[in-house]
Order: structure tokens, then sequence, then C-alpha cells
């Protein structure tokens, strides 16, 4: 028998015998998924955050297959067609991801998030949609529905163990992030939380003794979000690699930045939308590499921010303490002044609106299918949405916290702060 | 140089150089805390609890001398006289508990909580006491002082770092008896914590940014105070043996038990209040000895009391979910109810009000020196308590949570819920 | 569905659903593991290890069940009449151990070590014994069987998972003893281990590349051996309880002990060999109770070695490194000079030659079922002993390591040192 | 006061104070560690292992911090001068590493390892000599030869923890490697281990009683070697690699293979030996951006070799178990048959001789100064060499386990096995 065990720093033994799946992973579109950290820039933060999307998408497969193999215990039947979608889903959600993963998303095929291309890479062609379809003719469409939150064939329940407020990716990013940055926040206790979660009217509810477990994980949810995700050398380091981005394309759309000036691969996004297979070239490697060769660029912004990004001379925050909301009217008077500076506020002065930003914290009122609420059942065994049952989850979520920031060079700081802060 | 490791499942290794501390470990008053398990009957809900004071109270010490190494190195000067009163009452802040720690306390020896007994341990005489002594006069008073919260000569800093909402006690405990419960609600991180300590004007203040270290503290706090300390099994266990202990009183007050059918050394109890040297004789093996010895008691209620504690034969919960008050009113109909069938309420019904309980909850405007306010520095560098700070402490601390429940025989349970639950 | 869930600190989740084991968990016998330690007296040396033998069991159940599972997953077919003898076996396989463990197996009932016991619960009559037959007629004798290692009706590899070199009890202490001590030791790579397993001619072999897991499980349990089960302190605190013990049984025998100094539970040890239902009315507490007792003795060496063993005043090693062999011809000088100080040697010296031990080494000629050798596949797939194909092993085995040790009182100890290492 | 905290999954808080650590930790030269992964191509057999030199250096520095901590705490000291010497050295002993570390190492620039880059960048010039100068003259010269093992003005046992058979070099990377790739062999207990160190005679010597610590770490140093270190899916790797580059080579030196074919960082090591500016401008990515590029090589086998890699088609073993000794008369045919398939033998061919690795295993014997042997105090408090006193690790070292594999093309493996099994 075809067996293999995959050594996991945080679930230990990953062992797969369903050759569909070890077919899946040995694809070069998933293999891929390894050229990809995990975090973006987080690593500059926290030294040890270096790990790749592949561990990650490994392990979600693993925690779909925990929550199936307990719902078979408790006597809760799906059918097997069902849950190779679920585990199919769960293993390649991420693969459409690009470097540095949200980072760079929006900013490198803008208009174009890891969805879609992880939609394009599942509806094929190539290695990876054959193997999905020689499976089953359906199983590529349904694979792609159930990550976009499609309902088709498929119970709703699954699209929502795939993505929800509460679902297999955020089980697994949430311990692997804490592991690997070396944090304690992240972790809670994931066997208890499967040990919770009932199918009641095609929806994941958790029992009531275990609304504990709920709030475990939304509350390492809350502190790795404002710990880790959000920490503002993270995103300065983020930030400033947009800004660089943005700064080549400015260049190549005014003809100052030509092919020769830029790592081939990178050509395909400079000059448009790439290709599918354009798009699966590119990694974070080919990233690291154009700002390493464009420190030696002739346009002087270019190089500042590659020298910046790799000598870590990043943009600083000009709040010591994060303020609620973006100060708009000071914001001409801080333009004006980064420019008497000989700095272009355009690439400089970066506006950090952490509300808007892809870690969300949870909303019971969300909107759109991605946004399921986290239901429990009350005592008299009818479904509630978790707030309604937990007072400090209702806090939670009630106390939305806003953080907003302004980057700028260091050699700006002091005088923008100034200006900021006078009345 | 005498030197000493002891190996502890939750710092490591704990190494001592002091003689000083050496020699107070190995007198018979800190010995006996080997005998007394740090969380009562907890060990019947979760199997791994155990453990001892004795680990814990070692722990205790540790935690302050990594807070007074840490106060060194960022230049907090304390004078070598005040860190060894600071790191002996963290030592010994224990040494007065008594059989089953918090379950029996009040009981065995009412009106003297083990805060007394451990003032009258330190205070003398015996070994411990004269240890103390030979160091320096004064110390014996000084510890004691500083265990009770009375400010003498020490600093008031200290005091609050023996016994406050944040302190070495809760510290270590937390994360001790999540260890042993197997559990992960009570970890949290414990340098990271360490680390944001300031002392400012005499008090314990935390760094702007270290609140977050502190939240995630409280809600350790949280979550084990609901899920392990209030655990209604253990609760229900420890209510009973309460009740076996008032029945051995009720009996050798009237006469019906005599020395002859009590552990001799528990005699003393039943007869007043022990002396010092008569309460040091007593620990967990003398109640547990003296439960097997009453199984075979000639009072019925007595033997099945004793019968049911060791047989796991519990008082059970009436309420599947607590309710929020006492239901006064329908007391008497279920008193009513057991007498009929020949359970005598004072002894099978349990009315158990856990807003009463040893373990508390963070409430910034509690009352006495052993509820100091947590305080952390503002942006502008003045210190708040920590609920004006963070909307989720505000809403933890705001949205107090009470659970009363009542416990009966499982033979009465049926009756007793259709009665509480009929309008 | 009736589902229980036992939180452990070694393996986390225990969650079981078969209602015969939930039962055979409720019952006294089993119960009564809770009150005996694991370790016997090493808590006085590693203060975290008060763990006792209800746990241990429990994690031998799981080990089991997860080794079934996985034969189950790899195409190994085992009747579900067999799977619960295994289990049950498991579950029981200490279900006789007396007070202290292994500490005072011998001395308490010379001749009846806990194996027996085991049978004697595990074949009745009492509520353990009831509940096995009410499953199946012939599952007690079955089980008491696999548990003797006595080939009936079941196969050898099942008698084999519960009792040899590497087994499944030997593989939950290891890694138990080793989380409570808090040693790093005892740690190996159980879901490796259980994933080399393979059951080949009715015996259990490892898979060729599964050599270096059996190596690490070897290594651990030498490192456990050494460092832990025959630490110094321990042994002199084990071996000083026998003396208490045999002290009371001479007192006893010349009738200078009467039923009115002694528990009364422990009466029938000393008056001769205890029934079933006496012996299982005993435990640690027992013991603990009567030591503190005994310190107000009458006889002095009764009363002396009580309160050395409370106060921790312990016999003390003669040797500083262990010597390879009992120093026969020395021994008469060194009883005359102890009876010359005042100590009867009968009492105060004891020959420690830990050869002779219950904890063993990995011995391939051993004999006895019990010593099955452990067996791997070599690169030809046959099945061969372990040190034929590892180097490590090999050197391992062969290096029979003997350490002998004289336990004197401290106040004789360096004379006794000088007498013993004069030419 | 300056304080920075990096946190660390192995060591948690590495908490640093001194402004010439922090500033060398933030020179391009040390930043550019955080570019290339600590343990080659392991990552593609244990997907966890992607982390940097960077977190490992990081950690070997806080290993020698925490040795000279305890040095001073039993009265060892250190002139302040030695410990910036030995610190800094811990600090930037890989400074000088390339691409994928070892695995490249004596490839890219054959003749030249890492160690003398290290001794280059130290040297100078570059922002890290001029750190290293500003703080003392001679500091960069101390540094660099302590590094390289030559006495100059330091002491020998200093430079014995930055390099011998028991550094901080090991201790740190045995349990990060373990940590990464989620094995536990590596684990062993590095308090203990640090607590048993001596110094005497300017060597390290372990107390008599910490043996048990030694051959822990030993052990854990074999198992890591065979289990982690020596993969064979590693090996392929990494082995295919070098064929690449040395294929790369063959094709410039042949002028087949142009600048323009090449990432321009690259070019200077095809055409010779880079300088030092050119050395440190590369990185792993430079590495992986050539391999994606060179899949469109017109050169087959530089683009075959490049899809291999990418692809997972790595070379297979042709032994299943490897073999003790490489089978030179068997050679020729191979060769012959891999050339009749098509393959050129002289990159399709792999002889893999792990005898002659970097990892290694612990000699008693080896020669050179960072081959120093391990002493331990035997009972009479000489120094003696370890395997002298421990007959398993006597055992350890005796049993030298060499293995050779080839690898080969997988479509002509099961020919290549024939050929090689037949008589």
């Amino acid at each position: 028998m075809r067996e293999q065990s995959y050594r996991d720093p945080v679930h230990d033994f990953i062992t797969l015998r369903d050759p569909l799946f070890l077919d899946l992973i040995d694809t070069p579109e998933f293999q891929r998924l390894r050229r990809i950290r995990q975090l973006g820039a987080s690593y500059s933060t926290y030294h040890g955050a270096e790990h790749s999307r592949f561990g990650h998408s490994l392990g979600v497969l693993w925690v779909m297959i925990r929550i199936l193999e307990r719902f078979s215990n408790i006597g809760i039947d799906i059918p097997q067609e069902w849950e190779v979608v679920a585990k199919a889903a769960a293993l390649l959600h991420d693969v459409g991801h690009g470097p540095y993963s949200h980072a760079l998303e929006g900013t490198l095929t803008p208009g174009l998030g890891h969805e879609e291309w992880s939609r394009r890479v599942i509806l094929g062609p190539g290695p990876l949609h054959d193997r999905l379809r020689a499976h089953r003719e359906e199983l590529p469409t349904q694979v792609a529905d159930v990550i976009a939150g499609i309902h088709s064939t498929t119970p709703g329940f699954i699209s929502q163990l795939v993505s929800s407020q509460m679902d297999v990716d955020r089980m697994d990013y949430l311990l692997r992030d804490s592991l690997y940055t070396g944090v304690t926040y992240g972790r809670f206790d994931l066997t208890r939380l499967i040990n919770t979660l009932q199918v009641y009217d095609d929806r994941i509810v958790c029992v009531a003794k275990g609304i504990g477990a709920v709030e475990e994980y939304l509350l390492a949810r809350y502190f790795m979000y404002w710990q880790v995700y959000l920490h503002k050398t993270t995103r300065s380091h983020e930030l400033t690699l947009v800004r660089l981005w943005r700064r080549a394309r400015d260049l190549w759309e005014s003809g100052a930045l030509t092919a020769a000036q830029v790592p081939e691969s990178l050509v395909p996004f400079l000059a448009g939308t790439p290709t599918l297979p354009e798009y699966l070239q590119v990694d974070d490697h080919d990233i690291a590499y154009a700002v390493k060769r464009w420190q030696q660029a002739t346009d002087p912004i270019l190089a500042d921010l590659a020298y910046r990004l790799l000598h870590r001379k990043l943009l600083k925050p000009v709040y010591k303490v994060p303020v609620t909301q973006v100060p708009h009217a000071r914001l001409p008077d801080l333009e004006a002044l980064l420019e008497r500076k000989g700095w272009d506020p355009q690439y400089y002065l970066v506006v950090d609106d952490v509300s808007r930003v892809a870690y969300d914290l949870y909303a019971p009122h969300a909107i759109g299918e991605s946004k399921t609420p986290i239901l429990a059942f009350d005592e008299l065994g009818h479904p509630r949405e978790i707030t309604q049952l937990s007072p400090t989850m209702r806090a939670l979520a009630a106390g939305t916290r806003v953080a907003v920031n302004l980057f700028v060079p260091l050699e700006a700081r002091d005088e923008a702060r100034a200006l900021l802060t006078r009345r």
C-alpha cells in the first residue's frame, strides 16, 4: 500500500494513503507553494516565521481529515464523494497565492486576488486540474465552487468548514503561525474544538458545553491579529514593498524601466495581466531577486526603496500608539513637508488603515458566505449566534479596534510627528 | 558551593544557592506541603491534577526570583534585605494550607483560614520560624506581614508581587494547574509578562506595549476559573467532603461519634481548635484515611457519604446549565421532597453559589490590599487601571458571570429537576 | 451516545465510547489506582512525580487503542473479540498494584507480587470481575491470561503488546514519568514507533526503516532507568520504607507491636496474608498515615525510621559513585562499626544491588514470555533480533551496567566510607 | 536603555541590551543570513525545515550568553574583554555561509569553504568589520581567530565553546533543526548540559554526575545525523543541485553558456572567484531563480536537471539500504548502462559516500582543533575522555556507521539495481 507520512511541526505525523491527495501534493502547482512564505514579511519582525504555504496547506487538509473522522465517529455520515470535495478544497484553497502572500496581493495583479487565481489553477488546464478530473469529471468545478463559497452540489456545512469564521484554514494557521513566530497567543485547543462540532440543519453548530473552546479559538485570533499579523514593523516592510512595485510599474509605464532591467519572469506582471503559466512561474524568489537587483537601478527612488528593504531602513510609524482615524485634514501639510525634504509622498508616505486588511476579527453581522456567523446550541438545544451566548465574545466583537498609522522615512519622522501633534 | 536544582515540570530547572532557602525548603513545615494536593478534589475531574502545594510553592519562589532578576537587569535596585523578604514570602505564602487546600478551608478549622495558619507557622515557634529568625531577627514578622498584605517596613510593590490581582502566586498556579490537568487554557506567556513589569511610585505598573501580555494572563485566569476550578464534578466532590465532615462534627457534638472511631490525628479538629503542632500533623492522608474508615461507620449518613466519595457516587447537579440566582422560594419544597425520600437535606442538598468561592475573576474595584487593581502606563506615561485601557478587559470585568447550582443524590435528581422547572 | 473524554497531560484527549471500558474505569477496584503513586517514592527526588497508576492505566489503554487502529488502517484485521481482550488487558494490567507500587512489592505481601494480585482481582469476585464477565463469560480468564503471558485462546502478538520488551505499558510510562518528573530523557516518538509496527507470524516485528524509532525508545528506557528510576535518593527513601515495615513486622511477631498501635487496615498485612477485600482496602494513604503515627511509637527504631522518612533524614549512600559489586568481605566490619555506634545493621545498613530491581534494561536473551526479544525486518524481509541489526543497540545491550551502593545513617557515613576505602 | 527581544521558537525570548550585538545583528552582512536556509535542501524531505541561518546564529549567541552567565554564577570569572570575543564569535561563526549552506559549499567557490568566507567578512572591510573594530581595534582579528580555532590572546576554553565536539553551534542547531523538522530526535536537555560544564586547566570539562547529559546530547547528534541530515531524499536533492551547477560551469567554460543566460549576480561565480562584495550579493534566491530560469535553457542536460529539481523528479537511490563501500568494480558497467540509455554519467550518476560529509559523529581521536575530545571528571576528579567513562558512548563511537549509495534517474534505477545485485 502506498503511504506517505509528512512530518509536521504542528500536527506531528500527517499520514496519507489516498493516491489522489498524494498525487495532488506532487503537482508543480502545489509544490510551488514551498516558495511562497505564509506570512509575507512577518519574518522581519519574528525571525522564525519563514515558513511557506506548503506546510500550511498540508495542515489544513489534515484538520479537515480529523473533523471528518470525528463526524464519522459520532454518527454523522457523509457520502464519500463529498468527503473528497471537502479534502481537496482544504488542500487547494491557497494554491493561487502569489509572492509574499497577502502583502502583494492586489498589487502584482490588480483586481485578481488569490481566490481568483486558485480558481483558475483548479479549473485548469494543467497537471493539478488533470489529476482532479481524472478522479471525477465534475471534481474541479465542485472544489473551485466550495473554495469560492458557491453552493453547487455539495452541502453548505462543507463550504462552511472550508471557508467561514471558524474554518480549517484558520484552525491551522493560528497554530502554525504561533509555533513559527515563537509566540503563545495563537495556541488553542484544536482537539477540544473539533470535538465540539456538530452538523445541524446543514450548518456547523457547537455543542453547548463547547462554548469555552470557541472562546479560546476566537481569542487566539484576536491576539494573533494584533500582536503578529498587524505588527507595525511587518506592515511597514510590506507597505514599502508595495511602494517599490508601484514605482517599478510607474517607471515601466513611462518607459523609464525596460525589460532588460527587470527579471524576465516579472515582465508579464508589469506589461499587463500575466497568463496562468506566467503567474505560476513567479514566487518569492523572483521578487527577492528583483529587490536585490534594483538596488543598482538608475532611478533613485526605485534604488532607494530596494536598499531600504534589504537593509531594514524601513519607513517608520509617525504615531507611537496607533490612532483611530486617518488625519485627513493634516495630510496635505504632511505631503508638503515630505516634498520639501525631497521625499515624493506618493512613495514615501504610507497611510495604513488596518481596518481594511485581509485578516479580520470576528464580526457576527458581516456579509457574505465566508462570514457565516459562528453558532452554538443554547441550553434548549436551539442554535444561536455565539455572541448571544457568551458575554466575553459579545464584548470582543463589540469593541471593534481600529488602528491607523502613517509611515514616513526615519529622516522625516520627527518633523512629521511634530506637525501632526501640534494644535 | 552548595547548590540544589529542583527539576520542575513547569519551570524546568529551579536552581537555588542561597542556604536560607535551601534550609527553609527542608523544614518539616514546608515538606508537609508535599502531602497536600494543590487542587483539592480536582483530580476526580482531571485525573492528572494530583500535584501538591510543594511544587507550587517552589514555583512561586522561582517566579519571584525571575522578576527580581529582571528588575535588576533594567536598573531597578532593591536592597538585598527586601529581596530576602520578597522571596521568603513567595516561598511560604501557602505554608498554612490544610488538607484538600481550599476545599476544606473554613470547615476543618472554622474561622481560621490558611492565611492565619501561615502566619502562625511563620511567627513560630518551630524549625521554620527559627530558620527565618536565625537569618535576621525581624524576618519572620516582615514575611508574615507581607503575606498578610500589611505594610510594615517593606515597600508596597513587594506586597503587591506577593499578593494582588497579578501576583507570583497566580502566575505559577495558572501554568502549573494547566500542565497537570492537561488543558491549554491556563497557559500564558510568563516571560513576556515579566518583561512588561516596572515599578513606579511604589506600585507595579506594566509598560504600554505590554497590555497584550496582561490580557493574555487575565484570560487564562478567566478560562481556568470556569473550566477547571469551578467544574461541577469537582465542586460536587468537594462539597460532599464538606458535608461528610459536618456530619462527623454533628455526631461528635451529640456524642454519637467517639475518639475510638476517629483517626487520632483528627480528634483535636473535632474537639475544638487544634494547636499549631496538632494542625501541622494533619494532611490529605488523614482525611483520605478517615473517609475509607468511615465507610464502616455505624451512622448511616456518615457511612453513606464516605461510600459516595470513594465510589464516585457524588451528589449530582440539578440544573444542566447553572442558573444566575439561588431559587430561594423553591428550596422548602425541595427540602420536603428530599426528606420524603429519606435524604436529610442538611447533608444531601447542597446550594453552590460560586460567586462566593475562593478563586476570583479580575474586578478592578474590589476592596482590600489583595485586590490592588492592575495598572499599565497609557501613551502619555500615566499609570491607569487596565480596564480603562483595554476594551477587552473592560468587557471581561463587566460581564460578571454568576453560576448557581444545586446538588442532590442521583436518586432524587430527576424529581428535583422536575420540581424546579415546573411553573 | 455515551462518550467520555479523559483529559490527559500525556496523550491529550482520551476519548472512549465503549460502555465496557467506561464501566471498568468506574469500578472501585480501578478507582483505587488513584490512591497509588506510579513511582513510589520518586517524588522525594523529582517533586513533580506525584502521579498515580490511574492515569497510567488509562494511558496504556489509549496506546493499545492507537496500535489497533493503526493495524486496522494498514489492513491487519483482528477479530473484535481479541481487540476487547487486548484493550482490557492493557487497562487492567496494574490493577493489583499495592501501596507505593514497586517499592513495597514483595514486602507487604511476601511472595505475592502485583501480577498475582491483578490476577485475583480480575478472576474475582467483585464489581470489576462481574463487569468483565457480563460482557462475555470467558473474558476474565482471557484477560488474566494475557496479562500473565499465558497463551490461551488469544494470539501471541497480543500478549506481546501487553507485556514484552516493547509493550504498551512501557510506551506509556516512559512518556508519563518523563513529563511528571520534568526530565527530557524519557521522551521518544510514540507515533513513529506505532507506525513501524507490523504483525508477522504472530509476532510484532518492526519495519526495516523503523529501527531508528526502536533505538530511540530503548535509549529512553536506558536514560530513565539510570537517571530516574534508580536515583539514589529515591532508592534510599524506598529502602528505608522497606526497613520500617520490616521493623514493624518483627515487632508484631515478637508481640511488641499490637493492633492498637497499627492503623486497622494494615493489621491483616502484619498478621498474615490479607484477603482480596483486605488487600484492596489499602493504598498509599494507609502507609503514609502509619508512618506519621509511628513517629510516636515506643520502639525507638520504628519511631526513628518513621521520623527519618517524614523529615527526609534518609539513609545516605556510602559510595559517591556506585561500585560494580557488593563488598562482601568488608560487610562484617561495616556491621560492627554500625553496631558500635548504636545502629542495628539489620535496619540501618542497606545493600542496594540495582541489578535485581524491577525496572530492567533491554536484554535480548532474557528468559520468559515477558522477555520476548524485539524484532525488526532486515533488508531481505526476514525478522531478526534488533541487536543484530543495530550496532548501537548491540552496544547498549552488551554494556550491562551494574550499580551497587550501601546506605547508612548520615551520622555513620564518613566512617563507613573511610572503612570501605582503606586498603 | 536600548533593549531588543527577539522572539525565538527554540529559546523563547532572546533579550539583548549590549549595543555592540544589536548593531552587529543589523549589519547587511548578518541580515543576509535571513536569505540562506539553515539546512540546504532538507525542506524537500521535512517540509517544516525552511528556517534560515539568521535564527540559528542568534540562538548560538544566546547559548553562549547562558553558558557565560552560568560560569559567573558558579564563580568562574572571565574578563569582560574575553566575554565579548566569545559572544561575537558565537554570533558570527556562520556569517560566511553561502547559498544552500553546506549543500553547495565547495562547489560554488571551490577551495573556499564557509569558514574562509566568515574570516574575510570579519576581517573586512565592510559595516560588520567596522562595527567590531569600533568596539576595540583587535576585536576583528580575535573573533576571526577564535572561529578558526587559532589560539591567539583568548583562552583555549573559549575556542572550545565556539568550535569543538560539544560547542554552542551544535547545541543550538540540534534543538532548532529538531523543532523545524518536527522530529523528536534532536531534543536534549540544554539547561542540564549547561549546568554540568566547568572550566579546568583551560579546558571545558563536565562534572562526573553530568555524564548522562553528555550522553543525551551525543545521542541527539547521532539520531539527527542519520535520520535528518543524511536522509536520502535530501542528499539526492543536494547532489542534483551540485550536478546542475557543475553542468553550468562546464558549459560556461566551453562557451556554451553566456552571461545573458545567467542571473547576473552569479556570473562572477562562473567566471572565477568572486570578490567579497560579489559573494555577499548572492543567497538562496539567486540559485532558486537560476534553477527556474534554466528550465528553459537550450542545453538539454542543464534544462533537465533544473526541471528535475523543481518538479521533484530527483535522482533515486539504487540501493534500498545503504551499503558499506563504494562498488568500484561495478561502476564502469553502471556508467556504460547509463550512457547506453542516454544519461551522461558525469551528471546522472552520483556516488554518495556520507562518511565524507560535513556533519560528523563523535570521534574521540579525530584530529584538529575543532575535534577537541569531550572531557568529564572521573570519580577521582581527573578529566578523562568521555568514551573512557561511558560504555554507551564508547559503543557509539566505535560503531562507525558508513553509508554509501548511488543515485541515478528513476528511469534507469531498476536496471542499475539489477546490474549491481547480479553475481
